[in-house]
Protein backbone atom coordinates (compact mmCIF):
# COMPACT_ATOMS: atom_id res chain seq x y z
CA UNK A 1 0.00 0.00 0.00
CA UNK A 2 1.51 3.18 -1.27
CA UNK A 3 -1.05 5.65 0.25
CA UNK A 4 -0.84 7.44 -3.09
CA UNK A 5 -3.26 8.93 -4.90
CA UNK A 6 -4.09 11.69 -8.00
CA UNK A 7 -7.95 13.60 -7.33
CA UNK A 8 -9.04 15.37 -10.81
CA UNK A 9 -11.36 17.65 -10.17
CA UNK A 10 -11.07 19.94 -6.93
CA UNK A 11 -14.59 21.36 -6.46
CA UNK A 12 -16.22 21.54 -3.67
CA UNK A 13 -16.85 17.02 -3.51
CA UNK A 14 -13.25 16.37 -4.91
CA UNK A 15 -11.75 19.13 -2.72
CA UNK A 16 -13.27 16.88 0.41
CA UNK A 17 -12.29 13.93 -0.50
CA UNK A 18 -8.65 14.83 -1.59
CA UNK A 19 -8.28 16.54 2.22
CA UNK A 20 -9.90 13.51 3.68
CA UNK A 21 -6.90 11.35 1.92
CA UNK A 22 -4.67 14.35 3.27
CA UNK A 23 -6.01 13.65 6.91
CA UNK A 24 -5.52 10.16 6.40
CA UNK A 25 -1.72 10.44 5.96
CA UNK A 26 -1.98 9.87 1.79
CA UNK A 27 0.56 11.64 -0.30
CA UNK A 28 -2.60 13.42 -2.89
CA UNK A 29 -1.80 15.23 -6.10
CA UNK A 30 -4.84 17.00 -6.91
CA UNK A 31 -5.47 18.82 -10.35
CA UNK A 32 -8.50 21.50 -11.72
CA UNK A 33 -8.57 23.66 -14.51
CA UNK A 34 -8.86 26.15 -12.17
CA UNK A 35 -5.69 27.43 -10.75
CA UNK A 36 -7.03 29.02 -7.65
CA UNK A 37 -8.65 25.47 -6.80
CA UNK A 38 -4.91 24.17 -7.45
CA UNK A 39 -3.55 27.30 -4.52
CA UNK A 40 -6.10 26.40 -2.41
CA UNK A 41 -5.01 22.59 -2.11
CA UNK A 42 -1.32 23.26 -1.69
CA UNK A 43 -2.31 25.55 1.55
CA UNK A 44 -3.96 22.89 2.55
CA UNK A 45 -0.95 20.49 2.24
CA UNK A 46 -1.65 18.89 -1.37
CA UNK A 47 0.85 18.71 -4.01
CA UNK A 48 0.09 19.59 -7.29
CA UNK A 49 1.82 19.80 -11.04
CA UNK A 50 1.44 22.17 -13.56
CA UNK A 51 0.08 20.11 -15.75
CA UNK A 52 -2.40 17.08 -15.97
CA UNK A 53 0.00 14.40 -17.31
CA UNK A 54 2.15 14.80 -14.58
CA UNK A 55 -0.44 15.11 -12.22
CA UNK A 56 -1.04 11.31 -13.25
CA UNK A 57 2.15 10.09 -13.78
CA UNK A 58 2.79 7.06 -11.64
CA UNK A 59 0.07 7.38 -10.05
CA UNK A 60 -1.68 3.77 -8.96
CA UNK A 61 -5.24 5.43 -8.14
CA UNK A 62 -6.59 8.27 -9.94
CA UNK A 63 -10.00 9.53 -8.48
CA UNK A 64 -12.11 11.16 -10.88
CA UNK A 65 -14.13 14.09 -9.35
CA UNK A 66 -15.68 15.62 -12.39
CA UNK A 67 -18.82 16.46 -12.74
CA UNK A 68 -20.10 14.53 -15.91
CA UNK A 69 -20.12 12.00 -18.45
CA UNK A 70 -18.43 14.16 -21.48
CA UNK A 71 -15.57 15.55 -18.71
CA UNK A 72 -14.91 12.18 -18.27
CA UNK A 73 -14.70 11.14 -21.38
CA UNK A 74 -12.48 14.02 -22.17
CA UNK A 75 -10.62 13.20 -19.16
CA UNK A 76 -9.66 10.35 -20.51
CA UNK A 77 -9.43 10.61 -24.06
CA UNK A 78 -9.48 13.71 -25.06
CA UNK A 79 -6.96 15.75 -26.69
CA UNK A 80 -4.84 15.98 -23.46
CA UNK A 81 -6.43 12.60 -22.18
CA UNK A 82 -4.56 10.14 -19.65
CA UNK A 83 -5.77 6.57 -20.66
CA UNK A 84 -2.57 6.02 -21.89
CA UNK A 85 -0.26 7.62 -19.60
CA UNK A 86 -1.86 5.67 -16.47
CA UNK A 87 0.25 3.09 -15.30
CA UNK A 88 -0.41 -0.96 -15.85
CA UNK A 89 -2.56 -2.41 -13.28
CA UNK A 90 -3.49 1.80 -12.04
CA UNK A 91 -7.37 2.04 -10.93
CA UNK A 92 -9.46 4.65 -12.17
CA UNK A 93 -12.39 5.40 -9.49
CA UNK A 94 -15.08 7.33 -11.53
CA UNK A 95 -17.46 9.67 -9.25
CA UNK A 96 -19.48 11.87 -12.01
CA UNK A 97 -23.14 11.50 -12.31
CA UNK A 98 -23.69 9.70 -15.71
CA UNK A 99 -26.36 7.52 -17.79
CA UNK A 100 -25.43 3.81 -16.90
CA UNK A 101 -24.74 3.04 -20.69
CA UNK A 102 -22.06 6.10 -20.63
CA UNK A 103 -20.45 4.28 -17.90
CA UNK A 104 -20.01 0.86 -19.34
CA UNK A 105 -19.42 2.43 -22.63
CA UNK A 106 -16.52 4.22 -20.61
CA UNK A 107 -15.09 1.31 -18.37
CA UNK A 108 -14.87 -0.94 -21.31
CA UNK A 109 -12.43 1.56 -23.03
CA UNK A 110 -10.75 1.80 -19.70
CA UNK A 111 -9.97 -1.93 -19.10
CA UNK A 112 -9.23 -2.74 -22.52
CA UNK A 113 -6.49 -0.63 -22.09
CA UNK A 114 -5.29 -2.69 -19.13
CA UNK A 115 -6.50 -0.60 -15.99
CA UNK A 116 -9.26 -0.98 -13.26
CA UNK A 117 -12.23 1.03 -13.28
CA UNK A 118 -14.50 1.31 -10.71
CA UNK A 119 -18.15 2.88 -11.19
CA UNK A 120 -18.33 4.97 -7.88
CA UNK A 121 -21.01 7.58 -7.58
CA UNK A 122 -21.39 9.65 -4.50
CA UNK A 123 -23.93 10.95 -2.25
CA UNK A 124 -24.01 13.25 0.55
CA UNK A 125 -22.97 17.02 -0.68
CA UNK A 126 -20.17 18.76 0.52
CA UNK A 127 -20.34 18.27 3.95
CA UNK A 128 -19.99 14.61 4.40
CA UNK A 129 -17.38 14.85 1.26
CA UNK A 130 -15.31 16.96 3.99
CA UNK A 131 -15.79 14.46 6.50
CA UNK A 132 -14.97 11.30 5.21
CA UNK A 133 -18.74 10.23 5.43
CA UNK A 134 -20.12 10.23 1.51
CA UNK A 135 -21.87 7.56 0.47
CA UNK A 136 -20.42 5.46 -2.72
CA UNK A 137 -23.08 3.55 -4.60
CA UNK A 138 -20.20 1.40 -6.75
CA UNK A 139 -19.75 -1.02 -9.18
CA UNK A 140 -16.89 -2.83 -10.92
CA UNK A 141 -14.68 -5.78 -10.79
CA UNK A 142 -13.04 -7.67 -7.49
CA UNK A 143 -9.74 -6.36 -8.21
CA UNK A 144 -11.22 -2.65 -8.86
CA UNK A 145 -12.48 -3.01 -5.24
CA UNK A 146 -9.97 -4.24 -3.67
CA UNK A 147 -7.45 -1.63 -4.69
CA UNK A 148 -10.30 1.12 -4.13
CA UNK A 149 -10.67 -0.44 -0.66
CA UNK A 150 -8.37 1.44 1.21
CA UNK A 151 -9.42 4.81 -0.39
CA UNK A 152 -13.59 3.97 0.35
CA UNK A 153 -12.50 2.80 3.97
CA UNK A 154 -11.42 6.58 4.65
CA UNK A 155 -14.07 8.69 2.74
CA UNK A 156 -17.31 6.94 3.26
CA UNK A 157 -19.45 6.09 5.40
CA UNK A 158 -21.41 3.55 3.67
CA UNK A 159 -20.50 1.48 0.64
CA UNK A 160 -23.25 -0.51 -1.32
CA UNK A 161 -21.55 -2.93 -3.36
CA UNK A 162 -23.80 -3.46 -6.50
CA UNK A 163 -21.99 -6.58 -8.21
CA UNK A 164 -19.04 -6.61 -10.57
CA UNK A 165 -20.14 -4.47 -13.47
CA UNK A 166 -19.67 -1.28 -13.96
CA UNK A 167 -22.84 0.62 -14.68
CA UNK A 168 -24.86 -0.30 -12.05
CA UNK A 169 -23.57 2.36 -9.86
CA UNK A 170 -24.32 5.08 -11.99
CA UNK A 171 -28.00 3.53 -12.61
CA UNK A 172 -28.68 3.16 -8.85
CA UNK A 173 -27.36 7.21 -8.71
CA UNK A 174 -29.80 8.09 -11.04
CA UNK A 175 -32.60 5.88 -9.73
CA UNK A 176 -32.07 8.15 -6.45
CA UNK A 177 -31.24 11.30 -8.06
CA UNK A 178 -34.96 11.15 -9.65
CA UNK A 179 -36.58 10.48 -6.59
CA UNK A 180 -34.28 13.12 -4.74
CA UNK A 181 -34.97 15.60 -7.75
CA UNK A 182 -38.95 15.23 -7.98
CA UNK A 183 -39.17 15.29 -3.97
CA UNK A 184 -37.48 18.39 -3.88
CA UNK A 185 -40.07 20.09 -6.37
CA UNK A 186 -43.11 18.12 -4.59
CA UNK A 187 -42.16 19.45 -1.41
CA UNK A 188 -42.07 23.37 -3.09
CA UNK A 189 -45.29 22.61 -5.17
CA UNK A 190 -47.24 21.65 -1.41
CA UNK A 191 -45.47 24.12 0.85
CA UNK A 192 -46.78 27.39 -1.78
CA UNK A 193 -49.94 25.67 -2.11
CA UNK A 194 -49.88 25.87 1.56
CA UNK A 195 -49.03 29.59 1.48
CA UNK A 196 -52.07 30.31 -1.13
CA UNK A 197 -54.39 28.46 1.29
CA UNK A 198 -53.46 30.91 4.28
CA UNK A 199 -51.67 27.92 6.13
CA UNK A 200 -48.62 28.58 8.71
CA UNK A 201 -45.35 27.51 6.99
CA UNK A 202 -44.01 25.96 10.30
CA UNK A 203 -47.04 24.00 11.60
CA UNK A 204 -47.41 22.90 7.88
CA UNK A 205 -43.81 21.73 8.48
CA UNK A 206 -44.44 20.13 11.91
CA UNK A 207 -47.10 18.67 10.61
CA UNK A 208 -46.36 17.01 6.86
CA UNK A 209 -42.63 16.15 8.67
CA UNK A 210 -45.10 13.33 11.05
CA UNK A 211 -47.08 12.26 8.61
CA UNK A 212 -46.91 9.76 5.35
CA UNK A 213 -46.33 12.86 2.98
CA UNK A 214 -42.60 13.33 4.31
CA UNK A 215 -39.53 12.77 2.47
CA UNK A 216 -36.28 13.26 3.40
CA UNK A 217 -35.78 16.00 1.03
CA UNK A 218 -39.23 17.74 2.65
CA UNK A 219 -37.28 17.44 5.98
CA UNK A 220 -33.98 18.62 4.62
CA UNK A 221 -35.11 21.51 1.93
CA UNK A 222 -38.59 23.09 3.48
CA UNK A 223 -36.89 24.97 6.33
CA UNK A 224 -34.64 27.08 3.14
CA UNK A 225 -38.07 28.03 2.17
CA UNK A 226 -39.05 29.03 5.33
CA UNK A 227 -36.24 31.37 5.95
CA UNK A 228 -35.70 32.26 2.72
CA UNK A 229 -32.44 31.37 2.33
CA UNK A 230 -31.16 29.68 -0.46
CA UNK A 231 -27.39 30.02 -0.57
CA UNK A 232 -26.66 26.94 -2.13
CA UNK A 233 -25.99 23.69 -0.86
CA UNK A 234 -26.31 21.62 -4.30
CA UNK A 235 -28.01 24.40 -6.61
CA UNK A 236 -30.57 24.25 -9.07
CA UNK A 237 -28.55 23.18 -11.78
CA UNK A 238 -27.50 20.09 -10.16
CA UNK A 239 -31.23 19.00 -10.88
CA UNK A 240 -31.49 20.57 -14.32
CA UNK A 241 -28.24 18.33 -15.28
CA UNK A 242 -29.51 14.59 -13.40
CA UNK A 243 -33.52 15.19 -14.18
CA UNK A 244 -31.84 16.12 -17.64
CA UNK A 245 -30.28 12.71 -17.86
CA UNK A 246 -33.27 10.71 -16.57
CA UNK A 247 -34.96 12.73 -19.43
CA UNK A 248 -32.18 11.29 -21.99
CA UNK A 249 -32.34 8.08 -20.55
CA UNK A 250 -36.15 7.45 -20.48
CA UNK A 251 -36.19 8.70 -24.04
CA UNK A 252 -33.41 6.36 -25.02
CA UNK A 253 -34.97 3.24 -23.05
CA UNK A 254 -38.49 4.14 -24.37
CA UNK A 255 -39.27 4.69 -20.44
CA UNK A 256 -41.98 6.95 -19.89
CA UNK A 257 -41.26 9.10 -16.96
CA UNK A 258 -44.06 11.62 -16.47
CA UNK A 259 -43.71 12.31 -12.88
CA UNK A 260 -39.80 13.36 -13.41
CA UNK A 261 -40.35 15.40 -16.86
CA UNK A 262 -42.86 17.32 -14.96
CA UNK A 263 -40.12 17.93 -12.57
CA UNK A 264 -37.52 18.88 -14.86
CA UNK A 265 -39.67 21.61 -16.45
CA UNK A 266 -39.83 22.99 -12.97
CA UNK A 267 -35.79 23.31 -12.36
CA UNK A 268 -35.68 24.67 -16.00
CA UNK A 269 -37.85 27.49 -15.17
CA UNK A 270 -35.98 27.91 -11.81
CA UNK A 271 -33.20 28.51 -14.16
CA UNK A 272 -33.85 30.61 -16.64
CA UNK A 273 -35.36 33.09 -14.05
CA UNK A 274 -31.67 33.42 -12.66
CA UNK A 275 -31.99 30.69 -9.63
CA UNK A 276 -29.76 28.21 -11.85
CA UNK A 277 -26.33 28.70 -8.76
CA UNK A 278 -29.14 29.24 -6.00
CA UNK A 279 -29.72 26.20 -3.71
CA UNK A 280 -32.34 23.49 -5.38
CA UNK A 281 -35.15 24.54 -3.16
CA UNK A 282 -35.03 28.52 -5.24
CA UNK A 283 -37.83 25.95 -7.15
CA UNK A 284 -40.27 26.86 -5.07
CA UNK A 285 -40.05 30.51 -6.27
CA UNK A 286 -40.91 29.29 -9.45
CA UNK A 287 -44.32 28.04 -7.77
CA UNK A 288 -44.63 31.45 -5.95
CA UNK A 289 -44.20 33.61 -9.13
CA UNK A 290 -46.63 31.25 -11.26
CA UNK A 291 -49.03 32.12 -8.37
CA UNK A 292 -48.51 34.89 -7.45
CA UNK A 293 -47.79 33.97 -3.55
CA UNK A 294 -44.73 35.60 -1.43
CA UNK A 295 -42.85 33.12 0.78
CA UNK A 296 -40.44 34.27 3.47
CA UNK A 297 -37.94 36.53 2.85
CA UNK A 298 -34.52 36.46 4.28
CA UNK A 299 -33.96 37.93 7.83
CA UNK A 300 -30.87 40.11 7.82
CA UNK B 1 -70.11 13.89 30.15
CA UNK B 2 -72.36 11.45 28.98
CA UNK B 3 -70.02 9.54 26.79
CA UNK B 4 -72.32 9.21 24.07
CA UNK B 5 -72.11 9.42 20.36
CA UNK B 6 -72.56 8.95 16.76
CA UNK B 7 -70.89 7.24 13.83
CA UNK B 8 -72.19 7.62 10.52
CA UNK B 9 -70.46 5.72 7.90
CA UNK B 10 -69.09 2.49 9.27
CA UNK B 11 -66.45 1.72 6.90
CA UNK B 12 -62.70 0.87 7.89
CA UNK B 13 -62.15 4.00 9.46
CA UNK B 14 -65.53 4.63 10.88
CA UNK B 15 -65.87 1.04 12.30
CA UNK B 16 -62.62 1.60 13.60
CA UNK B 17 -63.39 4.68 15.26
CA UNK B 18 -66.77 3.50 16.61
CA UNK B 19 -65.42 0.71 17.90
CA UNK B 20 -62.41 2.14 19.57
CA UNK B 21 -64.77 4.62 21.58
CA UNK B 22 -67.29 1.27 22.38
CA UNK B 23 -63.60 -0.11 23.85
CA UNK B 24 -63.92 3.33 25.94
CA UNK B 25 -66.92 2.53 27.33
CA UNK B 26 -68.72 4.96 25.35
CA UNK B 27 -72.96 4.22 24.24
CA UNK B 28 -72.24 4.33 20.18
CA UNK B 29 -74.92 4.36 17.77
CA UNK B 30 -73.44 3.67 14.30
CA UNK B 31 -75.42 4.13 11.28
CA UNK B 32 -74.65 3.07 7.33
CA UNK B 33 -76.33 2.71 4.21
CA UNK B 34 -75.27 -0.92 3.99
CA UNK B 35 -77.01 -3.25 6.67
CA UNK B 36 -74.54 -5.33 6.60
CA UNK B 37 -72.27 -2.79 8.13
CA UNK B 38 -74.61 -1.86 11.05
CA UNK B 39 -75.44 -5.92 11.32
CA UNK B 40 -71.14 -6.20 12.45
CA UNK B 41 -71.35 -2.99 14.34
CA UNK B 42 -74.17 -4.57 16.24
CA UNK B 43 -72.23 -7.91 16.55
CA UNK B 44 -69.02 -5.66 18.20
CA UNK B 45 -71.14 -4.59 20.80
CA UNK B 46 -72.70 -1.34 18.82
CA UNK B 47 -76.42 0.11 18.92
CA UNK B 48 -77.75 0.64 15.66
CA UNK B 49 -81.32 2.59 14.70
CA UNK B 50 -83.16 1.96 11.79
CA UNK B 51 -83.27 4.84 10.33
CA UNK B 52 -80.77 7.72 9.97
CA UNK B 53 -83.20 10.01 11.70
CA UNK B 54 -83.12 7.66 14.72
CA UNK B 55 -79.52 7.37 14.74
CA UNK B 56 -78.62 10.75 15.51
CA UNK B 57 -82.17 12.07 17.70
CA UNK B 58 -80.25 13.74 20.81
CA UNK B 59 -76.78 12.93 20.18
CA UNK B 60 -74.36 15.45 21.61
CA UNK B 61 -71.86 14.46 19.15
CA UNK B 62 -72.05 13.21 15.49
CA UNK B 63 -68.90 12.08 14.50
CA UNK B 64 -68.91 11.87 10.55
CA UNK B 65 -66.87 9.39 8.73
CA UNK B 66 -67.94 9.55 5.04
CA UNK B 67 -65.88 9.97 1.76
CA UNK B 68 -66.02 13.27 0.76
CA UNK B 69 -67.88 16.53 0.78
CA UNK B 70 -70.88 15.68 -1.59
CA UNK B 71 -71.90 13.00 0.74
CA UNK B 72 -71.21 15.11 3.94
CA UNK B 73 -73.15 17.48 2.56
CA UNK B 74 -75.83 15.28 1.75
CA UNK B 75 -76.07 14.16 5.04
CA UNK B 76 -76.19 17.56 6.70
CA UNK B 77 -78.69 18.96 4.05
CA UNK B 78 -80.07 16.75 1.52
CA UNK B 79 -83.42 14.80 1.62
CA UNK B 80 -83.07 13.05 4.95
CA UNK B 81 -80.54 15.61 6.03
CA UNK B 82 -79.81 15.77 9.99
CA UNK B 83 -78.44 19.50 10.27
CA UNK B 84 -82.00 20.14 11.64
CA UNK B 85 -82.48 17.47 13.48
CA UNK B 86 -79.60 17.85 15.77
CA UNK B 87 -79.49 18.89 19.58
CA UNK B 88 -79.01 22.64 20.49
CA UNK B 89 -75.05 23.22 20.22
CA UNK B 90 -74.51 19.74 19.01
CA UNK B 91 -71.49 18.76 17.53
CA UNK B 92 -70.72 17.75 13.62
CA UNK B 93 -67.49 16.32 14.04
CA UNK B 94 -66.37 16.18 10.44
CA UNK B 95 -63.35 13.88 8.84
CA UNK B 96 -64.20 13.18 5.27
CA UNK B 97 -61.33 14.93 3.07
CA UNK B 98 -62.29 18.04 1.18
CA UNK B 99 -61.58 20.79 -0.58
CA UNK B 100 -60.92 23.89 2.18
CA UNK B 101 -63.47 26.00 0.27
CA UNK B 102 -66.63 22.86 0.72
CA UNK B 103 -65.62 22.50 4.49
CA UNK B 104 -65.59 26.27 5.08
CA UNK B 105 -68.57 26.35 3.14
CA UNK B 106 -70.72 23.63 4.95
CA UNK B 107 -69.14 24.46 8.51
CA UNK B 108 -70.74 27.90 7.77
CA UNK B 109 -74.16 26.17 6.90
CA UNK B 110 -73.68 24.11 10.18
CA UNK B 111 -72.46 27.07 12.99
CA UNK B 112 -75.89 28.87 11.18
CA UNK B 113 -78.01 26.78 12.92
CA UNK B 114 -76.52 26.79 15.97
CA UNK B 115 -74.29 23.71 16.30
CA UNK B 116 -70.24 23.55 16.48
CA UNK B 117 -68.61 21.82 13.57
CA UNK B 118 -65.14 20.88 14.00
CA UNK B 119 -63.39 20.25 10.78
CA UNK B 120 -61.12 17.36 11.13
CA UNK B 121 -59.39 15.15 8.45
CA UNK B 122 -58.17 11.94 9.86
CA UNK B 123 -55.10 10.09 8.68
CA UNK B 124 -53.15 6.88 9.52
CA UNK B 125 -55.66 4.28 7.73
CA UNK B 126 -57.81 1.22 9.07
CA UNK B 127 -55.29 0.11 11.30
CA UNK B 128 -54.88 2.95 13.15
CA UNK B 129 -58.28 4.06 13.76
CA UNK B 130 -58.78 0.62 15.02
CA UNK B 131 -56.24 0.97 17.39
CA UNK B 132 -57.16 4.69 18.52
CA UNK B 133 -53.98 5.79 17.14
CA UNK B 134 -55.05 8.29 14.17
CA UNK B 135 -53.94 11.43 13.10
CA UNK B 136 -56.54 14.32 13.25
CA UNK B 137 -55.69 17.73 11.53
CA UNK B 138 -58.47 19.90 13.09
CA UNK B 139 -60.11 23.13 13.05
CA UNK B 140 -62.63 25.33 14.76
CA UNK B 141 -64.15 26.78 17.31
CA UNK B 142 -62.77 26.56 20.96
CA UNK B 143 -66.46 25.51 21.67
CA UNK B 144 -66.16 22.64 19.38
CA UNK B 145 -62.59 21.58 20.84
CA UNK B 146 -64.12 21.52 24.41
CA UNK B 147 -66.68 19.14 23.17
CA UNK B 148 -64.33 17.12 21.11
CA UNK B 149 -61.71 16.65 23.21
CA UNK B 150 -62.41 13.36 25.20
CA UNK B 151 -63.48 12.18 21.41
CA UNK B 152 -60.36 13.36 20.31
CA UNK B 153 -58.37 11.50 23.54
CA UNK B 154 -59.78 8.51 22.47
CA UNK B 155 -59.56 7.89 19.01
CA UNK B 156 -56.36 10.15 18.09
CA UNK B 157 -52.51 9.09 18.86
CA UNK B 158 -51.58 12.80 17.65
CA UNK B 159 -54.02 15.90 17.51
CA UNK B 160 -52.79 19.18 15.32
CA UNK B 161 -55.00 22.29 16.57
CA UNK B 162 -54.80 24.22 13.33
CA UNK B 163 -56.85 27.18 14.21
CA UNK B 164 -60.63 28.38 15.29
CA UNK B 165 -61.06 28.43 11.28
CA UNK B 166 -62.83 25.28 9.88
CA UNK B 167 -60.86 24.80 6.38
CA UNK B 168 -57.34 24.79 7.98
CA UNK B 169 -57.93 21.10 8.60
CA UNK B 170 -59.21 20.08 5.33
CA UNK B 171 -56.07 22.40 3.64
CA UNK B 172 -53.63 20.84 6.03
CA UNK B 173 -54.51 16.99 4.78
CA UNK B 174 -55.00 18.52 1.30
CA UNK B 175 -51.36 19.29 0.91
CA UNK B 176 -50.35 16.24 2.71
CA UNK B 177 -52.69 13.94 -0.03
CA UNK B 178 -50.62 15.84 -2.09
CA UNK B 179 -47.30 14.87 -1.65
CA UNK B 180 -48.47 11.25 -0.04
CA UNK B 181 -49.70 10.18 -3.91
CA UNK B 182 -47.06 11.87 -5.77
CA UNK B 183 -44.51 10.21 -3.64
CA UNK B 184 -46.18 6.70 -4.15
CA UNK B 185 -46.41 7.47 -7.89
CA UNK B 186 -42.59 8.86 -7.84
CA UNK B 187 -41.70 5.54 -5.96
CA UNK B 188 -43.20 3.60 -8.65
CA UNK B 189 -41.75 5.48 -11.52
CA UNK B 190 -38.48 5.17 -9.75
CA UNK B 191 -38.81 1.64 -9.38
CA UNK B 192 -39.82 0.07 -12.57
CA UNK B 193 -36.96 2.58 -13.87
CA UNK B 194 -34.40 0.73 -11.82
CA UNK B 195 -36.17 -2.69 -13.11
CA UNK B 196 -35.81 -1.81 -16.06
CA UNK B 197 -31.89 -0.77 -15.91
CA UNK B 198 -31.51 -4.56 -14.52
CA UNK B 199 -30.95 -3.64 -10.94
CA UNK B 200 -31.90 -5.87 -8.08
CA UNK B 201 -35.01 -4.16 -6.41
CA UNK B 202 -34.23 -5.24 -2.73
CA UNK B 203 -30.74 -3.53 -3.67
CA UNK B 204 -32.58 -0.55 -4.49
CA UNK B 205 -34.69 -0.73 -1.46
CA UNK B 206 -31.99 -0.84 0.51
CA UNK B 207 -29.76 1.82 -0.76
CA UNK B 208 -32.96 4.52 -1.35
CA UNK B 209 -34.34 3.96 2.04
CA UNK B 210 -30.80 4.53 3.50
CA UNK B 211 -30.32 8.03 0.99
CA UNK B 212 -31.33 11.26 0.48
CA UNK B 213 -34.17 9.87 -2.15
CA UNK B 214 -36.37 8.16 0.30
CA UNK B 215 -39.70 9.39 1.23
CA UNK B 216 -42.20 7.88 3.86
CA UNK B 217 -44.08 6.25 0.86
CA UNK B 218 -41.05 5.05 -0.68
CA UNK B 219 -40.23 2.87 2.36
CA UNK B 220 -43.96 1.84 3.42
CA UNK B 221 -45.18 0.99 0.06
CA UNK B 222 -41.97 -0.40 -2.60
CA UNK B 223 -42.45 -3.37 -0.64
CA UNK B 224 -45.53 -4.39 -1.97
CA UNK B 225 -44.37 -3.90 -5.22
CA UNK B 226 -41.84 -6.12 -4.53
CA UNK B 227 -43.92 -8.84 -2.85
CA UNK B 228 -45.94 -8.47 -5.83
CA UNK B 229 -48.48 -8.09 -3.37
CA UNK B 230 -51.34 -5.63 -4.42
CA UNK B 231 -53.90 -6.15 -1.26
CA UNK B 232 -55.55 -2.81 -0.61
CA UNK B 233 -54.06 -0.95 2.70
CA UNK B 234 -55.29 2.59 0.69
CA UNK B 235 -56.48 1.87 -3.08
CA UNK B 236 -56.09 3.48 -6.29
CA UNK B 237 -59.45 5.13 -5.62
CA UNK B 238 -58.77 7.46 -2.72
CA UNK B 239 -55.47 8.91 -4.95
CA UNK B 240 -58.16 9.34 -8.14
CA UNK B 241 -60.03 11.35 -5.53
CA UNK B 242 -57.31 13.31 -3.52
CA UNK B 243 -55.35 14.00 -6.43
CA UNK B 244 -58.60 14.52 -7.97
CA UNK B 245 -59.52 17.17 -5.27
CA UNK B 246 -55.99 18.69 -5.53
CA UNK B 247 -56.61 19.47 -9.59
CA UNK B 248 -60.61 21.12 -8.58
CA UNK B 249 -58.58 23.25 -5.92
CA UNK B 250 -55.44 24.31 -8.14
CA UNK B 251 -57.76 25.01 -11.01
CA UNK B 252 -59.92 27.24 -8.53
CA UNK B 253 -57.40 28.84 -6.68
CA UNK B 254 -55.28 29.57 -10.41
CA UNK B 255 -52.68 27.31 -8.81
CA UNK B 256 -50.27 25.67 -11.77
CA UNK B 257 -49.33 21.83 -9.71
CA UNK B 258 -47.32 20.17 -12.92
CA UNK B 259 -46.34 17.44 -10.82
CA UNK B 260 -49.12 16.07 -8.77
CA UNK B 261 -51.16 16.71 -12.23
CA UNK B 262 -48.72 14.11 -14.00
CA UNK B 263 -49.34 12.07 -10.78
CA UNK B 264 -52.94 11.93 -11.33
CA UNK B 265 -52.56 10.86 -14.50
CA UNK B 266 -51.10 7.61 -13.45
CA UNK B 267 -53.55 6.77 -10.68
CA UNK B 268 -56.23 7.27 -13.47
CA UNK B 269 -54.32 4.73 -15.85
CA UNK B 270 -54.40 2.33 -13.04
CA UNK B 271 -57.97 2.45 -12.00
CA UNK B 272 -58.90 2.14 -16.17
CA UNK B 273 -57.00 -0.88 -16.13
CA UNK B 274 -58.69 -2.33 -13.38
CA UNK B 275 -56.18 -1.45 -10.78
CA UNK B 276 -58.49 0.95 -8.82
CA UNK B 277 -59.92 -1.41 -5.84
CA UNK B 278 -55.86 -2.34 -5.52
CA UNK B 279 -53.21 -1.24 -3.11
CA UNK B 280 -52.24 2.05 -4.08
CA UNK B 281 -48.85 0.89 -4.86
CA UNK B 282 -50.79 -0.66 -8.03
CA UNK B 283 -49.76 2.68 -10.17
CA UNK B 284 -46.37 0.49 -10.43
CA UNK B 285 -47.82 -1.70 -12.69
CA UNK B 286 -49.27 0.81 -15.40
CA UNK B 287 -45.32 1.78 -15.40
CA UNK B 288 -44.63 -1.57 -15.54
CA UNK B 289 -46.95 -2.19 -18.34
CA UNK B 290 -46.08 1.09 -20.71
CA UNK B 291 -42.41 -0.56 -20.42
CA UNK B 292 -42.95 -3.61 -21.19
CA UNK B 293 -41.36 -4.38 -17.64
CA UNK B 294 -42.26 -7.56 -15.95
CA UNK B 295 -42.56 -7.06 -12.06
CA UNK B 296 -42.45 -9.22 -9.00
CA UNK B 297 -45.15 -11.29 -8.92
CA UNK B 298 -47.02 -12.68 -5.46
CA UNK B 299 -45.48 -16.09 -4.04
CA UNK B 300 -48.23 -18.58 -3.08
Amino acid sequence: MTKTASVIGLGSMGMGIARTLLAHGWQVTGYDVKSASCDAFRKHGGLTQPTLAASIEDQPVVISVVVNADQTEELLFGSEGIADALPDGGLFFSCATMPPARAEDIAARVEGKGLLYLDAPISGGAAKAATGELTVMASGSQAAFDTASPVLDIIAARVFRLGDKPGKGAAMKMVNQLLAGVHIAAASEAMVLAARLGLDLPQVYEVITASAGNSWMFENRMPHVMEGDYSPLSSVEIFVKDLGIISDMSRELRYASPISAAALQMYLAASANGFGLEDDSAVAKVYAALASVSLPEKKN
